[in-house]
């Protein structure tokens, strides 16, 4: 195939958009990833007239690199969407073997794994956002921390674990304010696996102490992200700390998959800032997703077992090469319940989508969702819901 | 030429500065791109003597990348001038035949063709910024649209088409403030060519529907962009939508050029914005540009001719080896009328410039702007004028 | 060794991380070069309890291109820590023989010699932050600036000249302000070099005439770059201009090095601001530092004899081929003595550290800092001090 160029020994592989150059004797590699994930929504149906607005927006915009020196690599990327700086990966890791199974060990800023949806890129979900699981059941640093983090990878399985401070800012430093400090852990393992069919089970938790602030707010969008309208918002006092866990089980048969998520967050907020006293409060947020899909074209569902997320699928018959692409349709249903949290909000939304992969790496993405939202505090309160339209172009190179 | 290396069939291409890979079938490449223009400007001869002052500045710094895997290419590049990113380029193309013509169709963030000077990157114009009726004759939504567009290629014509919501930015989004929608054509034809000349004929124009907006304000930059002294301001209440279109000459004689521009957008302003009413108000902005040069050297002026636009010069006696460059002499006046508009400004300018290109992708350029304008409202109102001498450094890679 | 790889003539050597294109004439050549180095602080000991935090920062996260073609070259690379994008280097280079000697002009934004331990990169640095003398003796420009360099290079010595307007910055543009001008010279030279010894001598320096300001402040961090709570602090009037020089003495024998400087900064206040007057004001900062260190591993010590400065150490034994890495324990102590400047500071520190290079291009860092500060004016006056345990994972690519 002219997929991989042999020259010399040296090996580049085009099979992802832009070539890996690998020497002959496969100890260094790198290559440049990126991704273009452009939006256009529309929504309507609000009771909330400036709800209904229709507009552009890039998901995503992301530019990086990786290297590899034996057992020694390294990944810097940044996210340039909206027009904002923001690195997302900037870590090194060491590859070695522990008892015969692979593990890394990891140093710098890096993506945190929590639950299924939650726990892979932003261009390898089925639908235009991630499920309120991953969403809603955010840790206060939000979804990449600076710290250490190891691995160990099985047959069938993987267990990960991470301590990290903040995410990168420089706010912190000029005020001299101590980082929060995130402990996560995820796991997952395949009890059953046959050429056509898989079983996943994973579970996943953090605790996190949260350093004093005046007040927590944390808004999850149930629409795609070119809109702020229909959005779950939490407008509360500040927190102290939370414990969060959730469970996953996803199954492939043949061309067709389902996933279903639980999770939960209990908070305990804080009895003082400052000079302010507070009762004591604590809640706790549930959310849970199932969603289903199928590939009409036959492919497989495009999961990457040896860490148990989502994957690029791999088209049968690209138009490339004169072929349809790959078309999948999917459904998925969104429940969250933060009604316990003081200034909470309970929302569901369902959506459908449909994604035609006109080759591995780019696809065209459409998405109808209906939510209903009941803030009790924050811009829009009381129930209201609507609708949104969503299409996405996506490209990762 | 050491500038083309081939190993085993793949190709480096070092022409532009940075090589180009392709694969032995032509199938795949890709490249990395990017430009840096160092400028200094000095102004002196305002009657407000806080303008009258000398500074630097980076015009443009940015660095890209381009892939390509057989139809389908993409392209992501960020501006990184003043410490602020800026996604220019982030887009997919796919590229396809219609009755023998080429066709491109483009989704994403994509630079607007409009007018001739406007049409071309920052680093190929001829003097240290494009002329008055690219810059005035601007969408509210600026150079580049989040979208959709056409392009359909003959061999000696182009059409470009492109429907397109706002640049990349977030503040819409948590303000849930809808998109501008634009309609933009433009459109050349060479109707007579020789071996050593040629004429363009070139058409163009936009239509757009203007977002709810408290003010609408637009600065217009008569000198180089080291200076925001002697700007053509307007200041004026919230626009509905404006309709513009202008006209392109260009021709070709040997090494000599000569361009001639025109156009004029028609403005309509909001009667309401919130619970402000204000009579109709509407106003026609013109603009036109005249400009020539020579290549002393004898080179061939810098016209692409596929897409109607500037492109990088080819150096005959370039100074790695040993010459003494490519020399070019050139004259611009532009001149500006909005004196219709609320708010609005007229202004008139004379340029003269000296390029020096080092190596086809190097270039010293050395402009004297005289300039003058009249601005209705906002900061160094009343008729003024003055001078700058400007300079650039500027590298292309 | 396969960290050079030929392909029919192609030479890619991967011994810095990224690997370097470079064709078979030696004519052209490109890389990308970066770094990520992750910071933990944990300060203790300081009379103000809101300063004894701890947290994690990414002390630099660079990614940049270097292309060469024959005597051009350019560099442009910017900095995303702190989710802030900073252009440092954007630079085109043109080499050339003077008399038989190496020449370089350079254009553009570049980073400036001055001090040795100020001349490197933030990645090679003995300790997690450069001296007292780099850190406190620094123009009000900052570290880069836009604007002209030459330098000159012997067998034994080298000299650097630069004049610069500000750093880049959409400030001073869109407010019409001037820019500062610095004027800045540094040079080296090694009157004595055995095979495993060397005496280095250094002097520095620059005058600058700053641009008018309502006030003149300056931060000098005495600790890592976690915290911000140890600041030698200056918060004086506007500044007019100040002149400053230093001296450099470094020595290596065997696998230990010493390096003493010296620097003194002069500054003159304004004597009016708008409608403001002051009375005559000026003064003289000082600072010195003095550290050494030893490689326990047998390396020889990081030294670049061309540019004199910091380099990469060459690891004897990298853990990536089985081995221990490279250990070097090093000492350090500061003194800054600003107290002649109204709302001056006055400081000294301690700092010792353990480096451990793991491969050429990637260490771990550890250091302990005891300060003392006597800051006049700003936040936390008066007299105080702490400690702080900062840990780094720097890798370079």
């Amino acid at each position: 195939s002219s997929r991989t160029t042999t020259v010399g020994g040296l090996v580049l592989d085009w099979g992802k958009g832009l070539p890996e150059l690998t020497t002959p004797d496969g100890e260094y590699s790198f290559r440049f990833r990126g991704r273009i994930l452009a939006d256009y929504g529309a929504a309507f149906g609000s009771r909330f007239s400036a709800q209904n607005v229709s507009r552009t927006t890039l998901r995503a915009a992301r530019l990086g690199v990786e290297g590899r020196a034996k057992q020694l690599s390294w990944v810097f990327e940044g996210d340039y969407s909206n027009n904002q700086i923001s690195v997302v990966s900037a870590y090194a890791t060491w590859s070695d073997k522990m008892a015969g199974h692979l593990v890394e060990y990891t140093l710098g800023n890096k993506f945190n794994e929590r639950t299924f949806d939650g726990s892979g890129g932003s261009d390898q979900t089925v639908f235009l956002d991630r499920d309120i699981v991953a969403n809603a059941l955010l840790p206060v640093k939000g979804w990449y921390g600076l710290g250490g983090a190891f691995k160990i990878f099985g047959k069938s399985w993987h267990v990960a674990a991470q301590i990290s401070g903040d995410d990168i800012n420089s706010a912190n430093i000029t005020n001299n304010v101590r980082d929060d400090m995130t402990y996560e852990l995820r796991t997952h393992w395949i009890p059953w696996r046959t050429k056509t069919s898989l079983i996943h089970l994973g579970a996943w938790g953090f605790y996190e102490d949260v350093k004093p602030a005046a007040t927590f707010s944390q808004s999850t969008r149930l629409l795609a992200r070119t809109d702020d309208a229909f959005a779950a918002r939490i407008n509360s006092g500040p927190i102290a700390n939370s414990l969060a866990g959730g469970l996953e089980l996803f199954g492939i048969w043949k061309s067709a998959w389902a996933l279903g998520e639980y999770g939960a967050r209990h908070m305990e907020f804080r009895n003082t800032y400052g000079a302010q006293t507070f009762p004591y409060r604590a809640g706790t947020v549930q959310a849970a997703s199932l969603q289903a899909g199928i590939f009409l074209t036959g492919e497989t569902p495009n999961y990457f077992a040896h860490t148990g997320q989502w994957a690029m699928p791999r088209v049968l018959d690209p138009v490339s090469d004169g072929g349809i692409g790959a078309w999948e349709i999917a459904a998925r249903g969104d429940w969250l319940d933060a009604w316990d949290i003081p200034g909470g909000t309970k929302a569901w939304s369902a959506t459908v989508g449909v994604n035609w992969y006109i080759v591995n790496y780019m696809r065209i993405m459409l998405n109808y969702t209906h939510a209903h939202v009941d803030n009790k505090a924050g811009a829009y309160p009381g129930a209201t819901g609507g609708n949104i339209i969503g299409v996405r172009s996506g490209i990762t190179f």
